[in-house]
């Protein structure tokens, strides 16, 4: 499988088989894959928090849900296993800091990259994934001890996928608009 | 070869061949999977600027130097062609929004997704790349047209090795440090 290949293939999926749960070692690689990421200063400015006991899901499921009932993850209840992906306070060069100001100007990239590497690493083990955006920033603290403060970023939903399709076509802006030479 | 193995394989080069050029064939590829990856809300919120003619080089290279002339790229001079990953202004859900209050919640992972895409692309076709944080904004502004305030979130360095070496082992904190299980 070429790099395109597979990168056509990782998609987000919406609907998982509740009845089939993803082995412990399964998710140790999927969480290698993250923890491997490369990272502004090499910062590595991530904590991995896989939730897969009933009980810590159902807390995930209801964190997962904001301010007048919103939620990005109607499918939630299904999925098997999670990992949290939580921003940590990042040492970076002080070139870096210097000139940005700002100690997190790299984090959220970062992040994105491990969760991606995450994506890739599952979809490898024939598991399915979605990154959901949107939670409770306050119930995630007290359901999982997550310092205060410190951003659940992203969470990742891991499961086998409710039923096996081909790749969606992906939909996205044409190669003229998002590309340019040399100039804007 | 596995993901695992790609990604162990794909790593930050800092010495290039200058008289080993990039192609436009191998630098479309390359934004190609850019252009394809995931973004939050599917918002896409990026343009590609690709930098390969001698001129736009020498203005980026200016442009990657800071006040009091630091510099996280001092091998830029050697490097044959850049891609500039500006971060657009990202149009997101309503939800998304009305939660975090901020446009741009999402879009510096999705910068980050799309430039570890492009690495990998690039590796593929044998090329090495290296992500660079740091840069003039207000240089980029003027030398590129990128509109006012636009992020010129990352830029990526893409050119064939000085010399092809195999990769270095990867320094990153230990499994037990990086995760857990639940709980924090």
């Amino acid at each position: 499988m070429t790099f395109m290949e597979m990168e056509l293939a990782r998609e987000s999926t919406r609907a998982y088989d509740p009845d089939h749960p993803v082995s412990r070692e399964d998710l140790v690689r999927i969480v290698e894959a993250g923890r491997l990421t490369p990272s502004g200063c090499n910062a590595q400015p991530w904590k991995f928090i896989v939730v897969d006991e009933a009980e810590a899901r159902a807390k995930l499921c209801d964190a997962l849900v904001v301010e007048n009932g919103m939620c990005g993850a109607p499918f939630r209840d299904q999925v098997p296993a999670f990992i949290i992906l939580v921003e940590l306070p990042a040492k970076i060069a002080s070139a870096v800091l210097q000139h940005y100001g700002d100690s997190q100007r790299f984090a959220p990239g970062d992040i994105g990259m491990a969760a991606l590497n995450m994506s890739y690493e599952a979809l490898e083990l024939g598991l399915s994934t979605c990154f959901l955006g949107m939670n409770d920033q306050k119930k995630m603290e007290e359901y999982f001890g997550i310092p205060e403060g410190y951003q659940a970023r992203l969470v990742m939903a891991v499961g086998y996928p409710a039923k096996v399709e081909p790749p969606r076509k992906k939909i996205r802006k044409p190669f003229e608009e998002a590309c340019s030479f040399n100039r804007w």
